[in-house]
């Protein structure tokens, strides 16, 4: 899964938009008097639609042809909309607010449907699970065909697992684990198959890197998932540089992706130009194609038909409507889907964590005096600037990255909540808000390094090669 | 390899030439002032000359910007320069000239090297055999590299040859077999390993066919192929659907390639465009892989510098113009290429023999009665209207069929060079003619037959099977 920074457009002057707008309407235009394949007039049209939302948000005005920009919305430029400027695509998020993404505009953006209280109480109802604590705090937020899963688990048709990693270097940070955390939950809840892809195909052609060095990655990182619990019994984890190599029929489904995936789609949908290279503008069919139950014959013997369920973070999500659209024209069932929210840097809300820079992350290597140092020194607070001020006003938690962090990893809900009020009355302090991440942070890392430590060479390589599980079909 | 009709642009007029040297003209610019990467410049000039030469060969002119064609440019697109047609690519060869296209212009348009006396001298030194009819004839009439090829043979630095087939139907014509007729002769000659690739991916993804019957013409294809007599030691015979998912190092080798070609360069080389599925628009790399010697490592012990020679018709020079510009920035050298000239259809040389028309065509499959009725019906004659003008002003064999296909399949030089002369002379009638290159294909398609029979399944498995061949490396 792609996770790199760097080729996406920066920020944007409303009067640029207004001209991209103006070609983009044109395009459709186009498209449509050349009477074009519809999938190709539907990817302009929605590309089309997208930019006008930006247009809305940006200037705070519908966008009119022949009608560019005022003055006065040009100069919003420098003070923008409180969320006009969130930015989510697989290579890039930011936002301008400290609060983070605004995650229920992402819903509509995207066209997904929110993960509401009647979907969870669902979920704890067919698994007979209490909810984790991801979907009872929203950090799983929006989802697709989620109902249409659970139907069919009540009737006993069965679904698998897919989710994945970029393995761009050897060290994870906390917010790698998430995606993997949840999938492991799903997985003990439902007892179902669970593929892990690690695109080293990908890394490859996006970074500066040799092949070797993204394979070896991938193996490196696969300790790391491994140590999260998942079992060899029930979980295939692959490099695609390998198992491309390994398996017909995954390249099979590759090649039919790409015969129904044109150039103006992937320009849509992620933004490639013709100045990319050939491999990244094909690259999204390997993603997909993983959501095929025949991607995998030894696990589901040749069936097409077994519906696959992705968590993944939401920044993920162009890859799989590109994917969902694919999948009835070459007679397959549309991938279901879970999103989540990003893990935010420690500096605040407005970028995740990223792996590039040391002092946004808390790696899975780090010790516990590294962790302790880090969140003392680095995490974005919602305090105040004194003590008496902070009793007398008190804290934000809405911005503090420490109590982000707590919402994502404290189990206790009680504990939480008591927290969180506390330290908005001010009988916290920020010190003592730290303290409570930092001592909830430390037993989980140094455990999570104790288990890795016990993965080796022969049961990294049993998770990764290709064979039955123990299902049947 | 790539022969599918269909998708080239047809005749040009000398206005839309001329705007689409304007409209490139500008891309050029563009690229220089974007500081656009130098090889998505040089295929943007590349593309820009070879407009500029189409340019003087359809109007006789220069280009010359801010100088539309005059009306006399423009009223010769209905009566064109003699050659001024000749449109040769992966998916069109066409001329208005009935002795067919101009091949001294192609290696002109092409930049390659002209097969003259003293490289089939050297060939005949160094292999120690006499030169190959389809060397001695000028049908493999150009060629890239190959004096750095006998350079090296001759101080014991072997190489290996590439060829291969886009199996788009059961049914091979005659045409098919000139690349593995000469194939095998250079085998035997040089003593070397030889892979062929069989592209059923390609097929479907230029074609309305299912990925089922792909691969299943290939398997058949590999028949007629093995029926050329190819030594199963010295083989290795592969379908790309196959041999994708078997080999981890020939995928590793696409991704390289994937990550070196830009859209730029595929849409200047092969003229793809934005409506192209993303199949397509990476695919060359696949062709292009088993350039490489460590796509193979089962033969070549991971290797990577033993040197490729690629025997193909010219029309396939695009994707290996690709290669070689790919191949030093990838750290592996260059392919040399011996590029044949089309085998005709029956009707004329103004196109090659099409496997999808079946009058067009003599194919492996016909009875001695089908050759028979075919030449003697549809092969175009340079003869006279009646025996009387034959006899006193003589026939044309440079534009004759028969004779053109004679100097493909008769051995005998002597022979060959007296039909001609009593041809010329009109001693040899029309209808004659035609008997001689009757009894030439009878027993040659007839004994095709036979050996194609005696190709097992069991024999097919093992040509197909990734394995070392009887060579140290």
């Amino acid at each position: 899964m792609t996770e790199c920074q760097g080729d996406g457009a920066g920020g944007i002057t409303p009067m640029e938009l207004y001209h991209k707008l103006s070609e983009q309407g044109d395009n459709v235009r186009a498209l449509k008097s050349d009477k074009a394949p519809k999938a190709d007039v539907d990817a302009a049209v929605q590309l089309l639609l997208q930019l006008k939302l930006d247009y809305k948000l940006l200037t705070g005005n519908d966008y009119k042809q022949g009608s560019p920009p005022t003055e006065a919305s040009v100069t919003q430029d420098n003070g923008p909309q409180e969320d006009g400027e969130d930015q989510v695509d697989p290579w890039n998020v930011t936002t301008s607010n400290a609060k983070g993404v605004d995650y229920d505009k992402l819903i509509v953006r995207f066209g997904s449907s929110k993960v509401d209280q009647e979907l969870v109480d669902r979920i704890e109802k067919v698994s007979g699970q209490r909810a984790h604590r991801f979907l009872r705090r929203g950090i799983f937020f929006s989802h697709r065909d989620m109902h249409q899963v659970l139907d069919a688990y009540e009737k006993q048709k069965s679904f698998y697992l897919y989710t994945g990693r970029g393995p761009s270097s050897e060290a994870l940070h906390m917010g790698h684990l998430i995606p993997f955390i949840f999938t492991k939950w799903l997985q003990d809840a439902f007892d179902i198959p669970l593929v892990i892809q690690l695109t080293d195909d990908e890394k490859y052609l996006w970074k500066d890197l040799s092949l070797e060095d993204c394979h070896r990655y991938a193996v490196e990182n696969a300790k790391d998932i491994i140590a999260c619990g998942f079992d060899v019994d029930k979980t295939f984890i692959f490099s695609d540089l390998d198992y491309m190599g390994a398996s017909p029929d995954f390249y099979r489904n590759v090649v039919k992706i790409q015969k129904h995936v044109t150039f103006n789609q992937v320009k849509g949908i992620f933004g490639f130009t013709d100045s990319d290279c050939i491999g990244k503008i094909s690259f999204p069919a390997i993603q997909a194609a993983p959501s095929f139950s025949n991607s995998f014959p030894q696990i589901f013997k040749g069936r097409k038909d077994v519906q696959c369920l992705i968590p993944c973070a939401i920044d993920q999500d162009p890859y799989f409507r590109m994917t969902r659209d694919v999948a009835p024209r070459i007679g397959y069932p549309k991938p279901a889907l879970l999103h989540s929210t990003f893990f935010p840097a420690l500096q605040g809300a407005q970028t995740k964590m990223s792996a590039s820079d040391a002092n946004s992350s808390i790696f899975l290597t780090d010790t516990p005096k590294q962790i302790k140092n880090k969140v003392n020194k680095h995490a974005f607070s919602g305090g105040r600037d004194t003590v008496e001020d902070h009793r007398k006003f008190g804290g934000n938690p809405d911005v503090d990255v420490s109590f982000m962090y707590l919402t994502f990893f404290l189990e206790d809900d009680e504990q939480l909540e008591k927290i969180r009020q506390d330290y908005t009355s001010g009988a916290l302090l920020t010190g003592e808000l730290k303290k409570i991440l930092i001592e909830t942070l430390q037993p989980m890392i140094t455990a999570h390094q104790e288990r890795r430590k016990q993965v080796t060479e022969e049961t990294v390589r049993k998770f990764m090669t290709p064979r039955p599980l123990n299902f049947q079909y």
